[in-house]
């Protein structure tokens, strides 16, 4: 597909009329479909090109969603949910039209249980939202993917981040949704047990599906106790490969570090410049540890003697919360600190992911291709899992440097694959990656078309996503 | 279903009888239809009654998996794949006939990759003899279910055990598997990346699917590090409440506990007696904790300090590797010990998982149960995952007995799902718990179906389990 290549599907003209009268009728002031509300019901912090819905419906309850889902299978149109717009590979596009149901107002959390550390959400409900709602239960849900995403969203794109090194991704946190299937029932995929064995495993299903199976109601999380203490570093070495070598030896060591960072010499030098830091402009690993003040500190100074081991030039740490918040909100503004290399530009946030052997020869495979054509694109990575971004910063509306970075993106995905990696770590497949699925997974991904066949035989939800348009 | 009620049942005959001449010819003396192998082919360590399939064909390569779907799916007749046997519910049973697949000669570990923490090995590989072949690395493969298990069959019922409490199940440890498809092809659900967000999650999907979807052909996991150091321990209280209470205090607490195994005072009578030990005949928690010897005295601290809180008599722990292994193997020795309260009596292992919150509640109302029906059935419990198993010590030629366990069966898995939990939290459905899982899981279940029907649309694959026979 690549970038300059997101295709229109057909649109199903009668239906879509008829069925925004309906919704029309059905909810009044709820739905919308004034040209600014639907322009930002597609627009996200990337690349891909906008493509509104017809329409948006705020769904304020299970019931709505019920009815929105009728109301599409029986009018044939595509239904989209929409949680905050910060997804990354167009996932909230409507390409064959079609209506976005905006979770924004089903934002309530509805349970939390403290003594067996989970809690159950409305999909609105935003990652920093449910912190905040946590803080005084000692708990905290760790999955933190930089954007203030909804848990729905993240839920939908198997969301990770920074800490899932430790803590795992979207994939291991949720216990269960509730979903509303084709047939406009609602279903839950398991009970509130850490672990079962009871039938095929749905709850994964859904995570990670992109809101092409159904319509997710609420989700199930598991959480964390607050650590007694975090503590967090910084130390620099002369090359990647030195920097790759010490986090193959963290892991291999089974250090549990909570976050584990790989930032190229130029993101540190865009951090430096957007965040105010002075930081070493070279190759460079930031670290957080999470727990108790001992078990912090036997950490810290277990991942200090291999940082020197792995030739790093010192390794600086601190449990003082300003100093650590600085340095992990320089890193939440990568994206932003991209863009500043070249004001005006846009950028372009790609991810993939290798087998954490192979990270040190994928980055730097990458950094040279990317020195060798001229480009402007800084890297960081969750290196503990193998996956990094690219930032490509550029005039995305000069068709030269679009066919540039496309041109990167499919080298660079290659490249990942050739390793025995994937395309996309935890940004999901959306529009953006879809040419590459098949050349990952083969035969898996006409097994995958044949459940969403299965389970959406009208092709309502979200039609156009992780599956070319038909 | 129950244990009286298991099913036979409609057997394509003609099929049978010229899928059965198709092997014989292809394979030669690689298919059996004696009477004893078929016999052994339905033999497990639990009550559900044999039904041995047609003929066992010894698989040596993932070519032979493809001709056997293949010849299954022209003659229309069930194929069950086959480890070592250790299911409990019925999985390798052949209710309509057919043929079971044995892996125990596709046992290579086909690949090791120590720095990625991961291996990729053939299904018939048993769990023993993949550590026995990981040693030198310093690595191992955590997930211990009990028996001897393949990872094959491990992979199928999403199995867990004693250490899932801090490794995870087999749904967190799987990185991905190849299958042969209705189709007769393999597919590859994913790379070796640790994490990934391309497209639908299909290794999850596979695993826990109990060879209903398609066959293992690989299977490539997760590796941990050998601990530096293993400590171990036990203390009793004079309440199960007591013992829940302090399982819960640990979890919120995250300390790593690397096993958390809750004994009732008759299941530690039976160890003592079957495994010459002389605990004390109470309530009991027996630890494990894995780490740096510095990590694991903390923890050990941490927990003692839990257990003193919550009205433990003492905690008795112990970094000796003897005293350790002597405890852990009659914990491993848990169904054997309860057959031997009973001399010549059968045993039904059943079990649940719910929420820890309810843990004590559930355990506590279950033993007050067995009591009230004068039943002999021991509890052992995963407890840190909320999990646990019941042994029935019954003569299972006896319809009066066999009828009181199946009456207890009911109400153990009502007051489980009444507390949100599940029906089996690592034994899987088979056929003895499908009566539950419409009970649990409601709408969810035809989703599977639906799933089911689309991947394999003339139920080749292991037919009969998870759902009714049509």
């Amino acid at each position: 597909m690549g970038i300059s290549k997101i295709r229109t599907g057909a649109r199903n003209e009668d239906g879509l009329k008829s069925a925004s009268a309906v919704l029309r009728q059905r909810f009044g002031e709820r739905f919308q479909t004034g040209e600014a509300i639907r322009a930002q019901h597609a627009h996200t912090t990337t690349w891909v090109p906008p493509q509104p819905p017809d329409g948006v419906l705020f769904v304020e309850s299970k019931e709505d969603v019920k009815i929105a889902v009728r109301i599409a299978t029986d009018h044939r149109v595509p239904i989209i949910a929409f949680g905050t717009g910060s997804s990354l590979e167009g996932q909230v596009n409507a390409p064959s039209g079609g209506f976005s149901l905006d979770f924004s107002r089903m934002d309530r959390v509805l349970d939390v249980n403290p003594e067996d550390l989970d809690c159950t959400v409305e999909p609105g409900v935003t990652r920093e939202a449910l912190n905040t709602h946590l803080r005084d239960t000692g708990l905290f849900f760790p999955i933190d993917p930089g954007a203030n995403a909804s848990i729905g969203g993240m839920t939908a794109t198997r969301a990770s981040g920074t800490n899932a090194v430790r803590y795992g991704t979207m994939k291991d946190n949720v216990l269960a949704v509730t979903a509303v299937t084709a047939d406009g029932e609602e279903i839950r995929t398991a009970r509130r047990a850490r672990k079962s064995s009871a039938g095929y495993d749905l709850t994964r299903l859904f995570v990670g599906s992109e809101g092409t199976l159904g319509i997710l109601t609420s989700v199930t999380l598991r959480l964390q106790g607050i650590p007694e203490e975090i503590a967090g570093g910084y130390c620099n070495f002369p090359t990647l490969q030195q920097a790759c070598e010490a986090v193959i030896a963290t892991i291999q060591l089974g250090i549990p570090v909570a976050r584990i960072e790989l930032m190229n010499a130029l993101q540190v030098r865009a951090c430096n410049a957007y965040s105010g830091l002075s930081l070493p402009e070279a190759p460079s690993l930031f670290l957080e540890f999470h727990g108790s003040p001992a078990s912090v500190k036997l950490q810290s100074e277990a991942f200090g003697d291999i940082a020197r081991e792995s030739g790093a030039d010192g390794f600086t740490w601190s449990a003082n919360p300003e100093e650590r918040s600085r340095i992990w909100k320089a890193r939440h503004n990568v994206y932003w600190s991209a863009k500043a290399l070249r004001p005006g530009a846009n950028a372009i946030a790609t991810d993939v992911c290798v087998p954490i052997s192979r990270l040190a020869e994928c980055v730097t495979a990458t950094e040279a291709d990317i020195t060798e054509h001229g480009l402007v694109a800084p890297i960081v990575g969750h290196a503990g899992d193998g996956n990094f971004h690219v930032s490509m910063v550029l005039d995305d509306t000069d068709p030269a440097e679009v066919a540039q970075a496309e041109a990167f993106i499919e080298r660079l995905n290659a490249r990942a694959l050739a390793m025995d990696g994937t395309c996309t770590g935890e940004h999901g497949i959306g529009q953006g990656k879809q040419e590459f699925l098949e050349g990952e997974l083969g035969g898996s991904v006409e097994i995958m078309r044949q459940i969403k066949r299965s389970l959406d035989p009208l092709n309502i939800f979200n039609p156009g996503k992780i599956f070319p348009l038909d």
